[in-house]
Order: structure tokens, then sequence, then C-alpha cells
């Protein structure tokens, strides 16, 4: 659950333009845009565009003229450096008919490091602590290279940062942000929830909620698709936090009643194996697992939490008959007369991992991954069995589609659901 | 560095546009971009520009003016999905004055899913199959929104591709990228030769290779890292297949030379596994796995690798001392004077696993992913087993550094690369 600042005094429309031949080379990835993207969300500036453009002048000039005419603040990133392809701060200057000034603390930053590590000093250096004349340099913890921020009477508001992540994110989280926030907020908040659903795809979980969607106001109600799960983002704009709360638990309860059973957790970091592992904790149970077609994705993604080895023991990987019979004492004529890929194999190998490892839990998996289909069974049939503490073992049979690394995690995951709801019940 | 470029019967420019307020958000971070911006700098199509824009018709349609305005080709990707948010394609074809009309093998794709899955198809369903009238419609093979390229008579091109990067690039690299190769390069072609390397990092690999790198002509070479690997792109331009062999053969001659025993493979779909699986297939030899640290994650990338079967059986993981006792009889006294993070460990559970399910070779994996200490190890000491065959058991020792997931991602690959050596010995 994620709670922040802001609010508007004035509705804000921020637009990022990232600097960098390499990024339209594809040589990098740009994760600083998320990074500040996301910042700016929970400020509740909204960012309507985002562009990449190389180190070009006139490209660059063109962008922030673009820019310009439609937002009220223009994060530029990248560019500040020390080389003839870094042009962000001369280009905004250009367009603002503004100088560039020494920021003397920078200049003595960088002669300071070079009278230290007695290297060389090239004149270029000095462009990395030049900003804007009228703008308010940001200082760079992390580097040489100054931010700006300025304020534009005129138009559109600037605010330059570093391209290193390195620099880039100290700066923005303690200098720009708290900025921001003081600059164009003073009396609202935005307080934002995150559900996610497992077992409803978007398109479904949309639908049932589409009168909400279409009439949304506060709260608003953002869903988002990953591949085997779908979040909802709650966001409520008010003064304080218990009348925030308030809103968001209403919204809430109306979502949960037309997808309540699907509804498995909260928040931007979570995950079902996070879920799982915490409720096996509560319950002080353990757990081991029987993998044949899953081939150790689920003990691996169980494995992924800290600490699990409180509530994991281990277990096998059947992915052959003769590994069953082996490992798990499977008899053969089980194997022979209702198949590797049945409900009595499936519940043969929760129990038999189970009383192995002497846990508290037993689960199996057994299924066909593909490419052809097995005993019969189609491709995307798949068995889960649980053996429960001293309950009947049950086994239940899913029928997936799609490629197969996707059977397999949607396998591990559906394993995973039946577990909380069992843990849950 | 990375150009190449062939018989460009015209210099295109090209434009990406992702489309999605997910991105805005900073929610995700977008590497459909990166991706699509080399593929295409491979074929020698220059990308200018990029922009990310929400799910709002009227700034879509905005930012495709602006784009036809200065490109010659764009690329939108994302927002061809079933719900209202996704416009893209009604977006372009209203732009382009065109009808939307459905795809039969595309609907009848979806209409299938729906019967098999014994799912209920919303009617936004439908929304997937339609592609705009007169574009090529691109098939997706494992998703269901079509994607599209059209070739404009009086203006930009445009290519649509679907959002999830698991349906994007397979579309791109099977799909598109040879269209667009066929449809704006005629007489020159290019061959591309990719050469993967493991354990060798990227700066240390171009380190020597600088000077091949430095004055590269044709073929020329594109380094690119991931997160266990190196890959090094050849690219000749060439009018025929045999003379463009000849010029990739002699640059791979010199490499080799250089770096050629972290060379494990070749091309773009391939991996450390397959070649592993490979090999085990042609010597006709089977695997057993038992992991501590891993969890199983071996076992599940062994069978990643279709047919797998043939020549792995399973395993076990062995997470706790008493699952190490419990599946493969380690004696507590080894775990207790030795340690379950020991070569004595690695070399008893390669060997147990070997035994317990007859096959040719046994490997194992023990150690410490962390958060903490074991044992007096820090965090990143691995050791790996193998007993292969009759030869004497071994056990070697790692020390990784870095996160959790990593040192687990790296045990994997580690011991990989080592069975592999071992293969082909």
């Amino acid at each position: 659950m994620r709670n922040v600042i802001a609010g508007g005094s004035r509705e804000m429309k921020a637009e990022i333009i990232a600097v960098g031949t390499e990024l339209l080379l594809g040589q990098i990835v740009n994760t600083n845009g998320p990074f500040v993207a996301k910042g700016l969300a929970d400020l509740g500036i909204d960012v309507y565009f985002e562009e990449t453009v190389g180190d070009n002048d006139e490209r660059l000039r063109q962008t922030v003229e673009f820019a310009a005419a439609r937002s009220d603040l223009i994060i530029l990133i990248g560019g500040l450096g020390p080389t003839k392809d870094d042009l962000t701060k001369q280009t905004v200057a250009q367009y603002l008919k503004k100088p560039l000034v020494e920021d003397a603390a920078a200049m003595s930053k960088i002669r300071r490091y070079y009278r230290e590590t007695k290297k060389q000093m090239t004149e270029n250096n000095r462009l990395q602590a030049l900003y804007i004349k009228d703008s308010l340099p940001l200082k760079n913890t992390t580097g040489f290279a100054v931010g700006n921020f300025y304020q534009n009477p005129q138009g559109a508001d600037f605010l330059l940062l570093p391209g290193p992540p390195s620099e880039l994110k100290p700066m923005f989280e303690h200098v720009a942000e708290p900025l921001l926030s003081k600059t164009y907020f003073k009396d609202h908040h935005l307080f934002s929830r995150v559900l996610r659903f497992f077992g409803i795809g978007e398109s479904l979980l949309v639908t049932k909620i589409a009168d909400l969607i279409d009439n949304q106001t506060n709260p608003t109600i953002a869903p988002y698709a990953k591949t085997s799960e779908v979040t909802l983002r709650l966001t409520a704009s008010s003064q304080n936090a218990a009348e925030a709360e308030k809103l968001l638990d209403g919204m809430e309860t109306i979502i949960r009643k037309r997808a309540g059973k699907y509804l498995y957790g909260y928040g931007d970091d979570n995950s079902l194996v996070n879920v799982v592992v915490k409720l096996l904790e509560k319950k002080n149970l353990n757990l081991a697992a029987a993998e044949s077609l899953t081939a150790g994705a689920f003990q691996a993604v169980l494995a992924e939490v800290p600490g699990v080895s409180n509530v994991f023991s281990g277990g096998v990987v059947t992915y052959s008959n003769e590994a069953k019979e082996l490992l798990l004492d499977i008899p053969n004529r089980v194997l022979e007369e209702k198949g590797a890929v049945s409900g009595e194999t499936a519940k043969l190998m929760a129990t038999s991992i189970r009383n192995k490892l002497k846990t508290d839990i037993g689960i199996a998996f057994t299924g066909v991954a593909g490419p052809g289909e097995l005993e019969g069974n189609p491709v995307g049939t798949v068995w889960i069995g649980i053996a429960y503490k001293d309950q009947p073992v049950e086994a239940r049979v899913f029928h997936f589609s799609n490629a197969r690394p996707f059977i397999r995690e949607r396998s591990v995951l559906t394993g995973l659901d039946w577990l909380r709801c069992k843990l849950t019940k």
C-alpha cells in the first residue's frame, strides 16, 4: 500500500525527454524514464508524453519546442556531460534565450577531483558545472554535472537531470522531488492502494467493473495486466489519510463483491508466492513438492522468497515415469493403468513427498507441457494434487492453452493459488 | 558502431511510438523500444525519435500526426488488446481513413481458445482480430492480437505490434523484420552470424577485440551483453550467401583465436542449455540433478527445452539438511563435519542422485544464496559436483557476487557450462 503526497493547487502536465543516441540504437534500456514517471505519479503530476531523441541539436530543439507548446513541466534527462554530444543545457538555454553561467561549488568539486586523482583536467569538463542563468542549479552528489530547475514565468518550466542512473536517482529523490512538491503543491494529497488478482483475465475483470471505471472520479481505478495476473490501482485524492482510507475502503468493498474470490493480495511489490509463504509462516506449516511437468519451477519460485527455508524443505522432480517409481514409489501399475497424467498419480505424488519429507503439506504437479500430447491427454492438461495435513488428499485437473513456458508458469501459479485458498479457509 | 546496410534502395527514417498509460506511470520499463530499435539498426534503418503516449485517443492521434510528418516508417507498439484502453488500431485506421476488418484466422484462434478452456468469451475479444483494411495482418503466434503492416502510397508506412514482450518479440523477429528487409532493401542482403560467449564479461571481450571493432567495415561487429552472457553479432553485407559466409568465417577465425574458449554456440535463439541438451542427445547420455541453493532452477531450465525427456530423468531439491539426508542419504556426519556447503556434500549429492535414478551423469548444487551467510561461508559461495559416468566424481567451488536471484542463475549456467566442457572433451 503506497500512499504519498500531492494533489493540485494547479493541475500539472509533465513531459519527459530522454536524450541520447545510444537509447535510439537500443543499446541500453531507458530505466530513468519509468523511475522519474513513477515519482511524478506519486506527486500527482501527470505525464502525458515521453520522448527519446538522439544527440542532435536540431532534433532536440524541435522536440523541446513541441513539448513546450503542450506541457507545463518539461523534464530532460541526459546530455549534461562534458562531451561534444552533450547538448541538453545549451539547447534549452538557447530556447529560453538565457546564457549559461558557472556554478562555483560544482566547479570546485571538479577541480578538487582532478587535483586529488592527479589526472589532467581537460577544458570540456567545465561544461558540467554550467547551468542556465536564473535557474536553480541542483547538486549532483554522485557525479559532476549539475542539474537545473527553471521556473518559467512565461511558459513551461524545465527540469534538467543527468543521464547516468547512479546520478539521476539520488538527484531526483533527494533534490528534485521535494522541490517539485514544494513548488507545485500545498494542500491536497494522493493515496494509492493496489489490489492484486489471479485467475481472472484483464478483459473479464474490466468487464465486471466497467461501470465503476466509466464513472470513476475519486478514487480513480487503473487496471494493469501482467503475464498471469491483473492489478487495479485505486487512487484517492484527499486532504488527509483517514478520509482517503475511507474512500479506498468503499471502492474496494464494491470491487470485492464482484471479483473478491480472485483478489489475493495488496501492494506494488507483492506476489502470489509471497502471500503463500507468509501464510505458511503464520500458520507454522511446512511444505514439500513433487513436480513432473513443472520440473522444479514451483520449488525454484518458492526459493525466490528469502527465508523460505522455514516453511519449505525440498522435494523431487520426477520428469520420467521411472523417476516417479524410483523417487516416489508410485506403483508402475498406477502409471500404466491410470497414466502419469491422472488424478491418481497426482494424489500419490503429493502424499508420497509429504510422507518422505515429513512435512505438513505435499503438493504435486503432473501434466502435458508439450510439444506433443501424452497418453491421449492434449497439451495443457495439468493435474495438481495437494495432501494437506490429515485431510483426504485432493487432485484437480486444469486445462491451460498456449505455449510450453506459459503452461508451466500457469501451473505453478495455479498451485500457489490453490494453496492460498486452502491456507485461508 | 552497429551500422550496416546493404542496398538501401531508400534511406529510411523510422520512429517508434510506445502506447500505454502504464509506461507513463513508470509501472513498467519499456524493453520493447530497445528491442525493436536494435532490430532496425541491424537492418540499417535509422530511428530518430521514440515517443511514449498514454491510452488516450486525442494524444495518440497528435503523436501519429507529428510522426507521419517527419518519418518514413512509424512503428506503434501496444494498444492492440481487447480493452477500451486499446486504441492504436482504431487511431491509425482513422488517420489513414481506412476501416477495420476482421482476420478470420485470428478470430477462429480466439474462438477455439475460449471453447477449449470453457471460459466465457466477452465481445471485446473480437477487437484483437481486427486489422486495418489494405494492410497486411501479421500473425501472433503467442497471443491473440494481430499485428499490421501498412505500406502507404502517399506517406509514412505503419507497422503495428502488440505490447506484451512475449508477443512482440517473436512477431518482430520472425514476421516483421524479414518483411521490412524484403520491402525496403532489395539488391544487397545482410547476413548475420551470432557468436555466443559464457564466462567472459562484455568489457573484457570487447577489450580483447578492440582493434577489430575500431576497424570494422564488412563484416560489422555488434557486441551485446545479457545478464550472464555476451553475444557478438557479425553482419556481412553482400550480394550472395557464399561470399557472405566467407567474410563471416574469416572474422570468426580471428575472434576464436582471442576468446575461443568462451564461445559456446551460435544463433539468436540459442542458449547454453540448448547446447548441453543437444550434446547429451548426440552422446546418448542422460542426466539427473540434486539441487540445494538452486532449488529446482537447474532442472526447470533443462525442462525449457522441448523433448528434454530423452536425456533428463529428474532429480531432487534438497533445500534443508533433513531433505539431504532423507532423499539422498547424505550422512548427517558429513553435513555436520564438512558442512552442507562443501565439496564433500556436493560430491555425495551428485553420486547419490546418479545412482538413485540410474543415469549416466549426476550434477549437484549446494551453496549460499543469501540473504545471510551459512556455516561461515559468505553469500555467493557455491559448490558444484559432477558424477560423470565411471570417472571419479569431481567438485568445484565458485564465488559469485551480487544479489540472490543472480547467484542462483549464475550457478545454473556455470553448471551447464561445466557439463558442456565435459561433454565436448
